[in-house]
């Protein structure tokens, strides 16, 4: 069987590709690095995309990829969100048969799957039942998300992008904050991960700019020391600017969000995005007990990680890179399966690679951030995790302020 | 007491100049376009900023703004929200005796108050007031507002960068709808007017592409009518993505928004930002009564007004240019007061011109969006709209869509 599923570097079949879980503005750099790769090696004939992720081969919906001109390749690789559509499940051992049947009326022998770690655990479920069943397939799981939480990578494609967009919004809403005082409370994604929600320190530009507060799901979240919080900040600052993870839990675990929302998927995911419920609680909280009249809340929801127009170069640059290693991973003979991760070189250069690792590594289980990346109070993180950040998102726009030298009273 | 106040085009002393109401992306070079001009007059001394508005000149908080270098005043320009601070106040006859007194002190006889319909107000009010207690100075608006609803104005500074950031943050969710099928709604600034809210429309690239449905307070929402609306896309297109101006209101005029929402500032508004309430209750509508599983909402809150790095470079310059005639105006000794208006010549190609209206024109009340602009269903744009719209927001990123040719069923 073994000799049946790698059989060297002489395997030749057809290849499907599809894309699973929250899109990001990267993703489809991904899939066209995979696509134009996978146009360089003869092991490669038919290049079919698989619509809606393992929906569109349980439903036999495969798109031809030899059909797209290059110039429509490159339009799509810089759109947002995933261009082969998406979804969220996690395929039984009945799915998996009707997946193999598909696969075998099509000659499909190369199998990749962009997405985070639900997705690792979708190719990483068909690549043993494949096994079990004696199916020769090669799968390999394509990393993204902006959660950043996979396993293995030092960090993933989309994350950039994604942390991009919020250290944009938290500059300009620091700046409206100035401008009008207030407590201003933004919700940013991460279920498990506070990585996101981290990247809003990146928008700090003066020493008293915000966000003066961030609570991660990686910390306890306490209502009490969180009012507390705020107003020691108001009363320092006149204003405070909070980021705040959708996904903060309290002491015993359970997400704060989750009180409110009761949709879960078949990963077993409560959803806590698109919806303002979490942001207003703690608003009317900081009403209510800090005696605070000027406060809002906002949730940045699905724009954090499909907004057309904001782009981490890097980020743009690894998704794409990811999409071609995993191409030549299953193409050298050297690997049954695997997924892609990113690796930091030391040193001070920002320099990256992608390696090959086993599908179990980054499947289910997500990563957390490090305790060196979060402030000892909790509630801020350290220049550790800016100096870890900074090179992924890229430059951001120059913040000018003005000098103001008071001109003196003559009351 | 006109002699006085007027007095040719020899009238010589301080100015101050002000930021009042919601900030947006291009306020600050209204700002720098007026201070770099001054600098060109003789008849102007002192420039002086006024810190947050109204507020500064009752606190005798005044900046120097000749001491800011050239370079940090271009750092400012392209710098979102009002770099002076804003406020929301309207002065009472009390306020104008007192501030008249600080600009008596400061040998004041320029006064700038940048903002929207509630600034103009202010500026009317301070320059009648003026007028009665025989101070001399001339009084003049510069005019901003995201929601477009000035008086006299074709458009208004702020608008256009803003109605890109919802145009390229509708485009995103369009595409991440596309890819995780379902309802989405998306809830976008505007009090009364729904030009803001309008602007989703220019995100539509392909026939299919959302928002399907758009909701403006021109129009009265009816729930019933909205759950048909919706049910109806859904079943066209198996997904549905749903643009509300937040001021939507009822057949009585009541705002549906302000059924949760109670806090109101000293003009009278009810603040409607701030706040998932309104989306978070259209959603629950629609999953109650359409029977549709996947619904989401966001509001898109403060970012659509400050985010950093989406300026629509057409709006830029109006806003810069808005600054530069407000201080030539006041200088030409041709008025006492006014208001800067853009008016936008006929024909194809895109010309404006500023022009100076009276205070009393632009002040209070509010614009709305023409009939022409909205289409009989009411649940809608014309065409019309979007040609009026797309030279403000400037050209749109690409968006690159897979033609996704189908692999024939081996079934």
């Amino acid at each position: 069987m073994a000799t049946q599923r790698s059989g060297g570097a002489g395997v030749t079949g057809n290849m499907v590709i599809a894309q699973s879980g929250g899109p990001t503005a990267v993703i489809n750099q991904s899939l066209v690095g995979a696509i134009v790769e996978a146009k360089k090696h003869r092991e490669i004939k038919g290049i079919y995309g698989s619509l809606h992720g393992l929906k569109g081969l349980l439903e036999e919906r495969l798109c031809d990829l030899r059909k797209e001109s290059p110039a429509n390749l490159e339009r799509v690789a810089r759109t947002p969100s995933s261009a082969l559509g998406s979804v969220r499940k996690k395929p039984t051992p009945e799915d998996c048969a009707k997946v193999f049947e598909v696969l075998r009326r099509h000659d499909i022998r190369f199998f990749f799957y962009i997405g985070g770690n639900d997705s690792a655990e979708t190719t990483h479920i068909i690549n043993e039942e494949a096994r079990k069943a004696g199916f020769p397939i090669r799968c390999f799981h394509i990393c993204k998300t902006i959660d950043n939480d996979l396993r293995e990578n030092d960090h993933t494609p989309g994350y950039g992008s994604a942390a991009r967009f919020v250290a944009q919004a938290f500059m300009g809403d620091n700046l409206d904050n100035r401008s009008l005082p207030g407590v201003k409370i933004n919700v940013v994604m991460g279920r498990h991960a506070g990585f996101l929600t981290a990247a809003s320190a990146l928008a700090r530009v003066f020493p008293d700019d915000g966000p003066h507060l961030i609570y991660l799901p990686e910390r306890p979240f306490s209502m009490e020391r969180f009012i507390a919080d705020v107003q020691a900040v108001y009363a320092k600052h006149g204003r405070c600017i909070v980021a705040v993870s959708e996904g903060i839990a309290d002491e015993k675990g359970e997400p704060i969000a989750s009180k409110f929302i009761k949709e879960t998927d078949s990963h077993g995911n409560v959803q806590l995005s698109g919806s303002g419920a979490l942001g207003d609680l703690l608003a009317a909280e900081v009403k209510a007990k800090a005696n605070i009249s000027r406060v809002r809340a906002d949730t940045f929801g699905y724009l954090q990680r499909s907004f057309v127009g904001v782009v981490s170069p890097v980020d743009a640059r690894e998704a794409r890179q990811v999409g071609v290693m995993a191409v030549r991973f299953a193409v050298s003979g050297r690997f049954e399966s695997g997924s892609t991760a990113i690796r930091r070189a030391p040193g001070r250069a920002y320099r990256t690679t992608i390696e090959r690792v086993e599908l179990a590594m980054v499947a289910k289980e997500t990563r957390h951030m490090p305790g060196e990346f979060i402030a000892p109070s909790g509630n801020d993180v350290t220049t550790a995790f800016l100096d870890y950040a900074r090179p992924l998102v890229g430059e951001l726009p120059e913040i000018g302020r003005l000098k103001a030298v008071p001109v003196a009273r003559r009351g």
